[in-house]
């Protein structure tokens, strides 16, 4: 890419009156270079079956193109119109509770051919219509696709010829591996197969979640493909991927596989959207930026995230520069909002854009134009951003789902995975320790090359990933593991040999009990300087007996005194480290620095969150050192780069010098040589 | 009216035993002469298809008749045989959660038309039964009506159908003023017309909720007009309405139009149910009655109200009795308990009557008798009586739909439409400033007639009835508006001009921003004296931007100081304040004292709640004054009028005397001279 | 029983590699001599419609016997098989939410014919192949059987059939006793009989669901019979009732009549689940085992108890000890843990069994080994404990049901029947009395015999029974009850003469008004030194006016203070206390000591919880006395009875010796001679 983009959703189509023009001034003004359009109007350009208008594509096209501004446009597949609906009522997708009625979007039956069918035509007249054209700068397959819960018998069937192949047709292998035995619940004959959406085995459960996550991934290679036949050479195929929503971009995407999806876009998309005012942290923008750099490992767009978003996202003055700037410091090369303007109608109302109802200047369009001038000022230096990171975080949509179905919930905890995965996240975030994310799936060449391995309860894995996380100990490198690791196979069979299944040789430690922390406490030589609050351990507590491990926390408990809480093995040329319970994020961050490599933590910048300092090569082969401020009130950091000059004020900068960040604000420094 | 009303819902046919003459003669002693029955007997009376059997009416009748007491007659249409059911089990409507089971009343399709034909016969065969007797004063038609959801394919095509001529028959206006594009919701042909069970869209939503209101008003006009063909002169129609419903008698009711339906009644007919004990404060009362005699202008009829009710409402000693004469001092010309004995089956076993599941005299029987006996005393100098406020409140349904679709709690704000009404209408009942309420309907010269209009949350509203507001402060009166006002049309489209949208010329003040307030404080000169807790601002928050107005209050807050908080602003010859968040009621209170126009003050008496003073002119043209003690302790309060005499004690009182009102007391005032 | 049975269900058929011979080894050593295998296994031994397969039950069999170890036969029939429900798919239960979709076990009709011809012939194979066999020592019908909400169209067609013998075809009078006229429901001609589901009526709900308990009783009576055919002498038949879930077994069970089921077996079983770790208080083990004992007033099997269970079940050391001797101690002839081996797959994954998903020996196991072979050692003298206690307490699923139907819940209260017969139950535990249970269905005789009968809102029950309490005290009992007792006839019709209905003539008192009690507490000569929080009423309120009965209680409260709380009256020779609220534990206590017979509180250990004491007479004729630590620190206690020998140490103990409790420990002695 040779320029940051910066721009937001348009929607034309939607405006309560005639504003084109206008809009595209204003957005000139701001130094905003990129619109996404045409991705939910499927109504507006096949008003009937077979009749085409893209009119209202055509037009934005034209004004952009006059006013020099790039184009992304988006198939309009993920909300289908009245007419199909009226038609083929069963293109709605069935799900647990039956056939949905129309209305949302988002709820059809992905792999239905009269959906299909119609899908290709409009994307192709689409195509057409809108390759060929300059300001076209690449596409959006659909968008925030999911499997929408289709379990229609269609869709069940192909369910039973996929585990069919799964299985080599063997009814028994599949029961002996699912557990089928269990409540009678056994099939005798493949035309026995009981509808799955009733299921209460985990197994059969899980395994159902993946294969629809797989459709998924083949709807978004299929359109993929029909855009590739027509774009250009410099066009980008991307999608709209978003995480976990929690009222927020939380955390690992149940409901796809992003790794693989990633394989058939050219850069990966995202949207992230995050608390804001005084909840601001930047967390979800570091967390969704590093999963999607590491998917393609490679620079991402980020293709939708807050402009004024809902009334308690309104941003303090600051914030939205402070953000942008941070989604640039993880590898972003885009920031793109939802959306321009704020919508009159319908049901997001509230989700304000850059522009409030009366489509004037305010307050977060002025701020908006600074952006977009800094960027067309200095993007230059800030597009591109490469990272080498020495730590990695492994993360499973197999265990997310495995670990739904086997609830910490279930009887009294309070957590799921995610959480898990974000307790360690965050902790190397307020640490300042930048990382990447990996996946089963990864090629063992790609786990190798980093230092330290973190594995958040990757409760289920096959014995494959687990041997060669073994392998990677012994050949020297670190591994820290929660709770919950190695429980159970890829296909939610729990392990009948030791705990941690296979990964007990390289941690060195057994457990065959567990039970739910309470009132209990960490204790250990080296935490007598830890509050009680600090040593509290929460969630789940696994009662490890070390078998060669050396213990660095145990149980403070009446009953759980004679367990290991948090181990560390060497184990070959590396190490390994286990951690039984849930701790306080202090505690983890103590546990990290006790058993992260030396390598890692001397690269450790002395600031620490709400400071929050992020690195990084540019194109000019320089290194790029961005300090954020996350806080309301003023904070001290310190320039550990060699002599550079702050981008935004071409301030001369020298190492060791102290930076003075005010609320929300930030200062980006390039060295002044290349590293 | 030539006098109280006072009884009870008598069900003789749900009686365990024969118990007729002994009721009568229990009624008879405790002063009750009127009853209301057959309301929900329709099993009873039509025991199978087109068989009838009045004989239960008829007996009760007789009993009345020659007790000297008055019968209410209730059409028993709101709940239908099981023998209909049966052969035309679609008469049960169906709702967004598919068609109902039979057992609940008013679950019916009050449009279809095997429905209306058995029910305009039942009622034809009842009103030939009853409407020539001498007993019969009036008829309530149904009970409680709503539209129960009822959104079957035949409903919807009567909304299309209405949609069509609304629109003239034009897709495209619809489309657009609905903002169907988003999402890709656009219709493009009649027939496509989707379910609009499903519908996302608030327009498309708020719209069907209007229309589903429409159902309602029409099924009562037809009821009324039946009715009217066999009604003598002297006999009224009425119908038992009820409010919006959180436990008790709460607010606004959503699901009716109100002021539509009055129009077919000749005098409007409530119940009203309320906390009591010690969470007795008379607002419900208050609220519910003040609504009521806006409607028609009129006394209005308190046709249930509770008497021993559930086991937290079981009164205390006196509580009954200032109940009674509350909802006369607010202008009832009945009270009547829901019901005379408690049931001894079915499902309301636990709301209990006047007489307890024994029959017998009871605590509170006993005070039915002290109030009976009362009103027979002194009936006549409180009946019929009439206020001329000054003050009034506009609601709307429109706004309260439109508020519900797009709801202040949707992330994050806790309160919704009848909150913001019921805060106002507190403060002032607090205040004891009597009010009365309008309507968006209501005529410009009514409306005219007010020297200060309090608008909650007007968030719909069609131009023509900001206009008219903005023409009312123009001419000299006193507007005084919330947050949420004048956002949105009345087909729920937010303005794309300046907010509030028309208003904000008389209100001389705009905003683009709002927020929830999070340790957000009022602030301003006025305000030294408050405290901290007094000055908090909660639920939601617009960030006013002065045009002109004075600002009364700022919020206290790092980012959001610069914003004003509560503005004044002179308008032609009148005042205009704007509310933009929900302030404490100290705070209220306070920006009505500085706002109100001073002739309102000045008539403010010196009590306050828990002392509540109501005053009206009776049939004899003399001023009455009620000072109700909503305590368990001893108040003291001072009567304000000109000389006269304490009506249950006969004592003469003077201007100015000490008034001394036991634990939930009271005392009732006839000026001596007609004012 | 000539032996405490001591072992665990096995599951063979769901292990997850070959493990019978070391399982049969390690239970062997552990002293396990039972085990109940086949009671799921439906799918696996007819895996094709009337193919038979029961080699696996084989197997077991054949290894138990060579082992020396028992063998209890379930039918497999509480979870069909997959093809079954794809051939004829109504056999899965048509509840309130519709019909059901295969998966979850228990969801059938117990009425279906196809699923009872499938169920006769599989029992009837399973019978042939086990009953003959020597290890098979008796069989278990089902599991846990309950109506699952039954009530498709076949099941409404019986429940009106049911209906016209028990009204003698009279549906006047059917309407007349259910009220039905309420809300229109009255029922004119039996072909209109509406679909029960919908139904609001509590009556004709109760009795709906009495009827569904009836079907739960007629088919496990067909079974029992089936199984008699071919069962032999020495062969018991058992049931694995269940109580009331609240995430434990917590009180009567609402949809089983425990009464009526146990006829049909030669002993009772049940399954027993609570709190461990610090919330351990063996109170379920108590309550659960004097109901199943006093059910057939007879030992009783355990058939399923927890043995890690769920991870906050993971007993702390002794705990699982303490739990076995207090089910012993209890009556119980058996403890067999529900499972032996924990699960690797479907659901139940984390309701872990006595081995770990390791299948080695572990903490648990160890325990378990002293536990089966301390029962090898003294079993003989455990085995067959009885009881004579002078205490009883009266349950009734007519009063549960319909206390559920008219809840206190309903408007602010908080608790329902089984908290109030839990209340009553815990506070006798906590004193150490114990006590039996009658149920309304019992005898008079067995009645009679008791010097105290306790009755916890017994909220609907006939007049004959309500005569037999008066009569009951008339002849020199003393009657203890609570508030609800006594308001409604069987049918849940409330009664209209004075409450409590029939008793108020023993009790001689009286009501007509209840509240929910707000700030009140009970005030009473006596109760000069209670503090004010063991003073406090809760739950419900009845304001008590004595007609004769002496005042213990009363109100403290500015309005219900003329009011009585409990009172305590002379009937005929005997004496009746009323309780018109829910009181502190410590009240509760009180009472009871002021107004249990002398013979009952002379007998009274002078030990408290946490100290347990619990006694009988064993096959020897010998006092058997168990003193239970239920806490984790060492507590005293004494022994109360004569000469005897501590029997796990063999240890001789005089009268009046102390006894020094470990932490979650006991002792067990043996009185020398026979008593």
């Amino acid at each position: 890419m040779d320029r940051l983009l910066y721009g937001a959703a348009y929607y034309d189509e939607y405006m309560p009156c005639e504003r084109l023009s206008q809009d595209v001034e204003m957005m000139k003004k701001a130094g905003i270079n990129t619109v996404r359009i045409a991705e939910s109007t499927w109504s507006t350009c096949e008003p009937q079956e077979g009749v085409f208008d893209f009119s209202h594509v055509e037009r934005v096209m034209d004004a952009m193109e006059e006013a020099g501004m790039g184009v992304i446009i988006g198939t309009p597949t993920y909300a289908v119109p009245t007419w199909m609906v009226k038609s083929y009522p069963d293109v709605l997708a069935e799900t647990r509770k039956g056939r949905g009625i129309y209305g949302p979007r988002q709820i059809m039956d992905i792999t239905h051919p009269a959906y299909l069918f119609y899908a290709e035509r409009v994307i192709r007249k689409l195509m057409e219509c809108t390759a060929h054209r300059k300001c076209v700068i690449g596409f959006q397959i659909d968008n925030e696709t999911k499997p929408y819960g289709t379990a229609g018998r269609n869709v069940q069937e192909k369910f039973v010829k996929y585990l069919r192949k799964k299985f080599n047709n063997d009814l028994d292998a599949l029961n002996a591996e699912f557990g089928l035995n269990y409540w009678s619940n056994r099939i005798n004959a493949w035309e026995d197969f009981p509808d799955v959406r009733g299921t209460i085995n985990g197994s059969l459960g899980a395994e159902f979640e993946k294969f629809q996550r797989s459709l998924v991934t083949d709807f978004l290679r299929w359109q993929a493909e029909i855009v590739s036949e027509y774009k250009r050479e410099d066009q980008f195929i991307t999608h709209n991927l978003d995480l976990c929503w929690r009222g927020y971009s939380y955390g690992v995407q149940p409901e796809v596989d992003h790794y693989e999806v990633a394989k058939c876009l050219t850069i990966a998309g995202v949207d992230i959207y995050h608390p804001s005012q005084d909840q601001l942290t930047g967390e979800e923008i570091a967390f969704g930026g590093d999963l999607m750099r590491s998917l393609k490992k490679d620079n991402y767009l980020v293709i939708e995230t807050e402009a004024q978003g809902f009334p308690d996202w309104t941003p303090y003055d600051g914030q939205l520069r402070l953000q942008a700037f941070s989604h640039v410091a993880s590898g972003a090369n885009s920031v793109m909002y939802w959306h321009w303007h704020s919508l009159h109608n319908a049901c997001e109302t509230y989700w304000k854009g850059v522009l409030s109802h009366d489509l004037q200047e305010n307050a977060v369009y002025r701020e908006v134009c600074t952006i977009g001038n800094d960027f067309k000022r200095i993007g230059s230096h800030l597009v591109n951003l490469k990272k080498q990171n020495r730590v990695t975080i492994l993360v499973s949509n197999e265990a997310l789902t495995a670990l739904k179905w086997f609830s910490i919930q279930m009887h009294g905890g309070s957590e799921d995975y995610n959480d898990i995965v974000r307790w360690m996240y965050n902790t190397l975030y307020h640490m300042n320790i930048e990382c990447d994310f990996i996946w089963p799936e990864t090629e063992s060449a790609d786990m190798d090359a980093y230092e330290a391995i973190l594995v958040p309860a990757l409760y289920a894995a096959s014995d494959a990933v687990l041997e060669r996380l073994n392998c990677y100990v012994e050949q020297g490198g670190t591994l820290i593991a929660t709770f919950k690791t190695g429980f159970a196979n890829e296909k939610v069979k729990v392990s009948h040999d030791a705990q941690p299944h296979i990964l007990n040789r390289c941690f060195g430690v057994t457990y065959q009990e567990f039970a739910f922390p309470k009132q209990v406490k960490l204790t250990g030589e080296s935490l007598a300087a830890f509050s009680d609050k600090d040593r509290e351990a929460s969630v789940f507590m696994e009662l490890l007996m070390p078998q060669g491990a050396e213990v660095l926390a145990s149980y403070e408990h009446p009953n759980w005194g004679r367990y290991a809480a948090v181990t560390k093995n060497t184990y070959g040329k590396g190490s390994a480290v286990y951690i039984g319970c849930k701790t306080t994020e202090n505690m983890l961050e103590k546990i990290f620095r006790e058993t992260l490599p030396e390598t890692i933590l001397t690269e450790e910048p002395e600031e620490r969150f709400p400071v929050i300092v992020r690195k990084g090569v540019n194109d000019l082969g320089r290194k790029v050192y961005y300090y954020l401020n996350y806080s309301g009130q003023e904070q001290n950091a310190r320039y550990a780069g060699t002599e550079g000059t702050e981008l935004l004020s071409g301030r001369h900068v020298t190492n060791g010098e102290a930076l003075i960040l005010p609320a929300w604000g930030f200062q980006v420094i390039e060295a002044v040589f290349p590293s």
